[in-house]
């Protein structure tokens, strides 16, 4: 009998039900500016928080004790767990999943067992994409688990530690492919330092920048069709990690010359441990060109470190699915659910009630981010703001038509004098609440 | 008479004088690695915080009540202002100092008067360079102060506040080079956002990109021989500032093809606001080839805001000199005192206590780490750790001579199991507190 | 004519309209849970961010320019800003109003002036109370503005500061009574430290204990009936303030015997800076029995200092609301808006902007956490969740009836092996955001 | 063959020697003001992060492998961690350690299997007490590893989770009593919250209040003459940990009549994630009358967890040996090393090298703090500073001898005009480096 064989399927029943493990709001054939509902928001639910994770932490032992979680043989568990798995995707109704390698088959005590187990449950999981209809959103490798990982895997001292990861990368990226994902995401968990005493900068960044390369080049050779993701984090479990931000991975992005290859998968948690509003780091990834996908959790702003709890704030959401939704919407990319319920959830339900609360704020956020783009005040008090560098002054400032000294001249004869004009901030504010809250 | 008229020159005593104010620790005349301490330190006063500020802030105000902060003729007080300020850098002894356009002289009602009274003052600060010997760090223009740049200066919504900012810039620019100044500093106190919801990031990154290379085309036209610097900071007064950290700008730099025209000028706050260490940001821009300065001060860590305290960790400042004399030194930049005594600390004397004491702290910091170099164990095991990347397969993989395919195969081939070795972390951070204590 | 003239006194006109400066949510006369809006909220506007305050931060001069801040006889200034504020709050709509002595009337150069300035200003504001129908919900005086402040008030090192503090607070708290104010606050804006290597702790807090009891003593001889509140800050512009957050105050006032006598003025920006969540701070004081009033305003999660902004997140209000409305409400205390526009927000309509969302969302908050009380699943979650301690062995356990090695054996006798229970968080949160988003 | 074998056991060897594992500083029997080195520091390494950790953290597996952590029965694997443990303590030579009743015997499946298997370890603990002089600084229980805890112990919704608390307790103080341990600690590793959505902030407090109140009640019973310890924390793994800080300690133990019975164990981590630095902490709980013990270690200012790193700031720790000097010294407690070598750093020399560091920077710390106290310029600068509320006006105000009104008619008779005095806070700044660098 399967674990979650108490919870019927979840089904949109609107806003009025009682039911708790219904959607309220998520309805995925509804159209929204043209788009279903599920087209727009593109959901993916994870396996490793969801599924391999036992509810352990730094303090305490795993509290979840799921059927598959027992000791046993590691392929026999492989194959209840992605039995669970593909039961709980069904049953919650998101059409995509995401995993890491070594999720899905046991990781095997050389590279020969690594990709003996990691094929065989390549074959399992192509099997349950084609009975469920499912589909993989990204698949990545896991290259920070492993002690051998334990000072990075590309960024290692060691050059068989690159060349180990580059292995689990080229499996992954295969695996990938083979599955249809639309992306491949690189998160480099252990890229970093703890300490710079026992650290070269720059010839971290030199092997980094190498093994992008290498993967963006595989992807051309293998014909994938995918976008190359990179994920930004500050730190944790690394005291600096590489991938801080968008910004830093931008610049780095420039340094190795593939800004066009590869774009960002932003996580709302890893952005607040940057120093960042998600909102922000959404926005400037847009503004830079390599705006990819969405990890969506969210953390607690007194805790720093990764909570990865399911996201709830519509307010917060609305204002980034309006920065998505007036950048075009996702193309490859989706929402993934990177998230886990909180140790303490250990129910079965607890499982689903994250998904569903978290899938009906999204489907909230989506809504009420239409109403902004269909009415977009918002965009035209911007546009008019900044009206100036449109023509005149403004525009050929921009085109190059002032040297600094042209343009000192030009002001001195036109004796400006600029006065600050009001930014409204209040009122913009009251109009999002008019939009989130009618 | 002075208003420092009771505090003699301080002098270096050496360790065992019981003189609060003489050096203990900072003698420019010794030599230190083939070069004397004051050319490798480059010490500089700022104008602003000493000299400037009145000891107001947000909730008070100012307690200092300088003779020339009394109410009367600007003109009269820009004078009297360059009196003490120049008195103050001879008792200190330290050969260089920096300013802001606004500093040394009243803003004036448009840029007519601006510049009418900038000028006046030049000619003051040349003649005053000229009988004590004193030296221009750099100069820098005040885009932040009036309420015509609240929303930025050439991030501003409004081309003429652009223009009038071109303008300061190209005056404060024009001074600096007439003043021998070694480097030019951007600091974009305002170039940034309060809220996304009026803010169009594109738009207002390309604003800044031309202005920056407005100004490096004016600094050739110029013959300016000195480095164009950018400060970051990470935010205050804004909700977010675009020159976040190194990082960031390195990524601007790249994207505005301005990355071998311009380097940062580092401050020890700004980079612990932004969630790095101090030592990060200058490693870092290190690595990235973009270091040029530093504004030596020190935060709070449990302060979220600029404090601007003066430094005076030995154990911080000892490991920014290595990564410094690692690199080769300073070449145009310098450590300049971007630091203001307490707002309770209003006796002349203690703007002289807070100097004193952040010389003889880099002075002590200079000489730690030098023993670092001399003896250098920290670089010898770097070198030793990654050595596998000198030849073999590390090089190989660096110099492209593997896909990823053709490195999966061969750590197949290999059945590479490698193990990891210790980061020696500890017995690293014991090294380095053996160079500071002896 | 008025500074207001343009803006038209605001009133509700429902959700549907398209008026920005209109009440949407906010229908004072409207009952909730059998009390008009107007009771429950008790709203507050605060004169010294909005007709003090110029708009100046610390990298910058005042961008407001108020006709009432023009060089000029300060007393003429004291009765203009009057006039204007009474203007405001009439046209606000809001009840209640709060000041600083300071921000009243000139400060005058000694205790003399300054008595008698405040008098003559509390003589206009009874007058205007009069004609207005505004009401005081509390007053304070303000000591940390001037420079003999700068080391603290009571905490001062020099009891003539002391004193002085004293003084003002004697005819603050005497005006506050005599224009029928609700409250009286402490906010110990310079009570704390800067450096501890200046102050002794165990002293200051003496002195601190010895004020408050003074105070305390002071309203039973004035017979004044309003509460007694202490505003928690944990820092800025101290390094650490000792009214640092709702525990501390609380352990305070046990050391001098005054938890019965005082209770705490919470503001949200302070709380989220003390490391805590708002609603944190609000339960924690409910639960102590200290809790009195609430400074309404929001922080930036990502900045580091008092921003005082509007609050305007409903979601967080919401669990505010439900926990106030839970203790039964409002006594004395009531939202006072301690909030500021941003000093980019220049015009008068600006202020009308700021207050009218936040009184929207505050209404808004109200409605929805009326729903959460009516319907009350959180509480009765709690109480199942508990049950075992209102009987048998965890009654036995509160009241006393085991030592520790009766518990013990006990336990080992029942062969006691408890298992986890999920704690529901995910069911919870989804079950607010039902009450939220309907 | 002793894990440890290859590792000499570490001696005083003077600060000129080049071997990385001696002391350079440390030097047991040496006599500083009038105390032995060895009873100033009452040094402790602790059984669970040196013996108990296997290197995991939330994104990857155990690193260390030491032979004790195999796979295999767990009584064998308790007494080869203490063979490992003890042989540990002897080589390094600290004379006291600190455990947790599940670090030393296996939890087993019952109270009766835990009380079993705890008794036996207990026995070879005192037998290896008494082979090598070693002793227990503190005993304490894990209350919070265990599933069954992870809503809580005494805070738990369940009392039979309280009842199973408090057996262990019951046990681990019997077993720190019988091996003549010099403190009892609490830490209330999940006596908190993760939502206050399922939370009862009074009612978990009364659980916690009548914990403790059995605790003090048991130690009286039992005879023991060592310090109950309540450590503080603020959060992790709980969002909120009611423990929070100091501040909070005093006003809860307050609350339940317990300030005279309990004291704080204080850790360097935990104060700097409460937003604190150490040395407020440790002056706070001084100045409190609860300083207790402390736990020696250091987080990093940049990362929000509980890094537990190996205390190593000579200049942070002076000024926090300053303060436990000024009030005496220790009396039953002492520096434990709560510090774990880095994941990375697998060797087991690491493990000395950490300490041996650690244990050096403390002993240059009580070094540089003796000097403090011998000439004591701070503690005489702050007696002239508060010289005011000696006699006079300060004193009279302090006991009483005002009331608010009369204090206010004083200052008007008076006409007081008080100014703001220096603090000289660079100054004193500079005073602290001198005695620490000479």
């Amino acid at each position: 009998m399967s674990y979650f064989e108490h919870v019927a399927p979840i089904r949109y029943a609107g806003a009025k039900t009682d039911d708790p493990l219904a959607f309220r709001h998520y309805d995925p054939s509804r159209v929204i500016l043209g788009k279903r509902m599920d087209e727009h928001l593109r959901l993916a639910v994870c396996y490793w928080h969801s599924f391999v994770w036992p509810g352990m932490d730094m303090f305490g032992a795993g509290t979840f004790q799921r059927p598959w979680q027992q000791a046993g043989d590691l392929m026999a568990q492989a194959h209840a767990k992605a039995d669970a798995a593909f039961d709980f995707f069904q049953r919650l109704g998101a059409p995509f999943y995401t995993f890491h390698d070594t999720d899905v088959a046991p990781e095997g005590a050389n590279l020969a067992e690594y990709s003996r187990n990691f094929a065989a449950m390549v074959d399992v999981l192509e099997a349950k994409q084609a009975q469920t209809g499912m589909k993989l959103l990204w698949g990545t490798a896991n290259l920070f688990s492993h002690p051998r990982y334990a000072a990075g895997a590309a960024s290692s001292p060691q050059p068989e530690v690159f060349a180990y990861a580059a292995s689990q990368v080229f499996h992954a990226m295969g695996a990938t492919h083979r599955l249809g994902g639309a992306n491949y995401v690189l998160w480099g968990g252990r890229e970093g330092y703890d300490t710079l005493l026992n650290t070269d900068l720059r010839r971290e960044r030199a092997q980094l920048g190498r093994f992008f390369q290498m993967v963006v080049e595989h992807k051309h050779k293998l014909g994938f069709q995918g976008t190359i993701l990179i994920e930004p984090k500050p730190q944790e479990p690394t005291k600096h990690q590489y991938d801080y931000d968008t910004a830093t991975v931008y610049g780095f992005l420039k340094e190795f010359g593939l800004e066009r290859e590869v774009k960002v998968n932003l996580e709302a948690n890893h952005a607040t441990l940057a120093g960042h509003s998600f909102h922000h780091e959404v926005a400037t990834a847009i503004s830079l060109g390599v705006f990819g996908s969405i990890d969506a959790n969210r953390g607690d702003p007194q805790n720093g470190w990764d909570t990865d709890q399911f996201p709830n704030s519509v307010e917060e959401l609305t204002l980034v699915m309006y920065e998505i939704l007036q950048a075009g919407g996702f193309t490859t990319g989706g929402f993934n659910f990177d998230t886990k319920v909180r140790r303490q959830s250990v129910d079965a339900a607890d499982l689903f009630h994250g998904h569903v609360g978290a899938i009906d704020a999204l489907a909230l956020a989506l809504e009420r981010a239409a109403k902004m783009i269909d009415d977009d005040r918002l965009a035209a008090f911007k546009a008019q703001r900044y009206a100036g560098w449109d023509a005149g002054l403004g525009q050929q400032i921009l085109d190059g038509g002032y040297t600094l000294q042209a343009l000192a001249d030009e002001a001195a004869k036109r004796d400006l004098r600029p006065g600050h004009v009001s930014g409204q901030q209040e009122r913009l504010e009251n109009l999002v609440n008019r939009y989130i809250y009618g």
